[in-house]
C-alpha cells in the first residue's frame, strides 16, 4: 500500500516543505494546505512553497498567505513531499532547492508521472489530489476539520469541473458527502470558485458573445478578439481562460474557435463536441492538443488567420 | 416509516398516474420518469402526466416524450402519485381530473407540504424529491439501471444548482456517487443542463455585461434592458431567468439589480451577498422575497424606475 508508504513517511519526520507545482490550481493549494494543517495538528513543522504566487480565486484557502515562493526560501532542512506535482520539473525555479532535500517523497494523481522522488512516491489516477491526502489525513488520525474540509473539497471540485469532467467518480462524490459534513459553506464556496470574476473578464465575455460568428447553420461558431478589444476591456490574460467555452456552449455549435491578437501572432483555441477533430486541424498548423480541444498558433494578421481558421473549420465539418 | 408505505402503496396497485407538479423542473420530471421506468420493470402500467410541457432542456431524458398535458388526458383508473408536488394545487389544470382518482398518495421534499392526498405521503425535507425516489426504487428491488441513473441524478443535480446551494447535504453526494456508477455521461449531462444555451440567451447576457453600470465603488450593479434590446436579441420569458446572477457575481458587487422592460411596466429583480436586505426594498415598492433574493414591480417608465431603484439601493449601502 503507497497509502501506507506515505503515512511512514510522515511519521518518520519533524520538518516538511510542501511542494505545490507551477501555475498553482485549487488541487495543488488545497492538497498542501490541507495536509499543512494536519501536519501542524501533529505537532509537526510544515510549510508550503510554490514557485509561482497563489492565484486571487484560492486566497481565501487558510494559510494561503504563508505560501512561500522562490524569495527568502530556506534550504530544506529534511524532508519534501511533491504534492499532485506530475514531476519535479513542475516545481519550477524550486526545483534545485527542493532536490537538495535529504529526503523526498512524492503523492500525485498524474499517469504519467514518472515516479522519480528518491524515497518513493504514491501516485494513484483518482479524480483529484485531494482524494488521496483525504485519506492520509485519515490514515494519520488526524481529526477532520472546516479548514482541512474547505481546502480539499477545493481541491476535488476544482479538479472535476465542479463534478462535472470525465474525470468525476463515484469516489469523488463520496469524498465530497464525507467533508460536507464538516461545515463547509457550499454556496459561498462555489460562488468563489466557479462565478465570481472582476468586471474585465465580464466586459470580454460580452465582447466575445456580442461578436462571435455563426456559420454552417450554426454548427461553427468563432470569434476573433483584437488586441484593442482586450485593452479597451483591461483583460488580463487570465480574463481569457474560459471564453472559448462559451462558443462552444450555444446550442447549435459543434465547433467553436477563439482568435486572439497577440504580439505579432494570433492565438487560437478550439473545442468541438461530437465529431469535429480540432486535434487534426491544430496539427496542421503546427499545434496540438486532444480530439475536441486543441490549439495553435497563427503569425498572420487577425482578419487572414480567422479566414483561414474559418476555411478549415468549415472543411472539417462537411 | 413513510419509505414502507410508499412502497406498500405502490405494490398494492396496477394502474398509475405519476403526477409532475407545473411550470415543470428537473427534479419533478426527474423523478417521475426514473419512477415510471422502474414500474414498468415492475411490470406495472405507469404514466407521467403534467399540466405544463417538457422544457426543451429536459427533452433528452428518456420518456420525456411519453409525458401527457391536458389534451386527451383519460380520468385515472387506479392511483395517482403526486411527485414533488409542494400541495395539489401545483398540478394546475390536471387537479380537478387527478382528484378523481380512488387511490392517491404524495411523495415530497417540501417541508410545507399540506399532506393532503387521501391515501398518505411521504414528505421529508431532502435536497431533492430525486433522493426519495431512489430509495424507494431500491426498496422495491427494482435494479438500478443507466436510464433511471440518470433521470435521479438530474432530478438531484438540478435541484441543488450542481451541489452548490445551501440544501445540498452528504446525502445528495451519496445518492450522486451511487447514482454514477451506472454508466451516466457526466460530461455531457453538464452541458446540457448547465451550460448549453440558445443564441438569443448569449446575446441578453452579451446587452446585460456590457450596459452594467457600477455605483458605490463597485458595491452596487444594475442594468436596465429595455424592450427593443429584448426585441434586438430575440430573447424568450426563459432567456432572462438568471441574468440577475450575472450582475451579482462581480467581485465587488454586494447588490444587483436588473430592471426589465414590459408591458406598461418594470420588473425588477434584486440579489444581494452579505449584508444588504434586497426583501426590505422590494417590500417598500410592493413587492418581496428574501433577504438575498427578492423583487418587485413598478409602474413607470424604465428610466424613471432606474434612478428610483438606484437610490434605494444607495442608501440601502449606506
Amino acid at each position: 500500500m503507497n497509502l501506507e508508504r506515505a503515512a511512514a513517511f510522515i511519521q518518520s519526520h519533524q520538518f516538511f516543505y510542501l511542494a505545490a507545482h507551477q501555475s498553482p490550481d485549487g488541487d495543488t493549494l488545497g492538497s498542501c494546505l490541507a495536509l499543512r494543517e494536519a501536519l501542524l495538528l501533529l505537532g509537526k513543522d510544515a510549510a508550503v512553497v510554490c514557485p509561482d504566487r497563489v492565484p486571487p480565486v484560492l486566497d481565501f484557502l487558510a494559510g494561503a498567505d504563508t505560501v512561500t515562493g522562490t524569495d527568502g526560501i530556506e534550504p530544506p532542512k529534511e524532508a519534501v513531499l511533491y504534492i499532485d506535482c506530475a514531476d519535479h520539473k513542475r516545481t519550477g525555479a524550486l526545483r534545485e532547492t527542493l532536490e537538495t532535500a535529504p529526503y523526498q517523497f512524492c503523492i500525485d494523481h498524474h499517469g504519467t508521472n514518472p515516479r522519480e522522488s528518491k524515497d518513493g512516491d504514491w501516485v494513484e489516477e483518482v479524480s483529484a489530489t485531494g482524494e488521496l491526502i483525504l485519506r492520509l489525513i485519515k490514515a494519520l488520525n488526524v481529526p477532520m476539520n472546516k479548514t482541512i474540509a474547505t481546502a480539499l473539497y477545493t481541491a476535488i471540485t476544482t479538479d472535476t469541473g465542479n463534478f462535472s469532467y470525465g474525470n468525476t467518480s463515484p469516489e469523488s462524490f463520496e469524498a465530497a458527502a464525507k467533508l460536507l459534513g464538516y461545515g463547509i459553506d457550499l454556496p459561498e464556496l462555489n460562488r468563489v470558485l466557479f462565478r465570481e470574476m472582476p468586471v474585465s473578464k465580464a466586459k470580454l465575455i460580452a465582447y466575445t458573445l456580442s461578436h462571435m460568428e455563426l456559420f454552417e447553420g450554426g454548427r461553427l461558431n468563432l470569434c476573433a478578439i483584437p488586441l484593442d478589444a482586450l485593452a479597451a476591456c483591461s483583460a488580463t490574460k487570465e480574463d481569457c481562460e474560459g471564453l472559448i467555452d462559451w462558443l462552444r456552449d450555444i446550442d447549435t455549435v459543434e465547433a467553436a474557435c477563439v482568435l486572439r491578437e497577440s504580439d505579432g501572432c494570433v492565438r487560437v483555441s478550439m473545442r468541438s463536441k461530437r465529431y469535429c477533430d480540432v486535434a487534426a486541424i491544430a496539427k496542421r498548423f503546427g499545434g496540438g492538443g486532444h480530439v475536441r480541444a486543441a490549439g495553435c498558433t497563427l503569425y498572420l494578421p487577425l482578419e487572414e488567420a480567422t479566414a483561414v481558421m474559418r476555411e478549415a473549420l468549415t472543411e472539417a465539418l462537411q
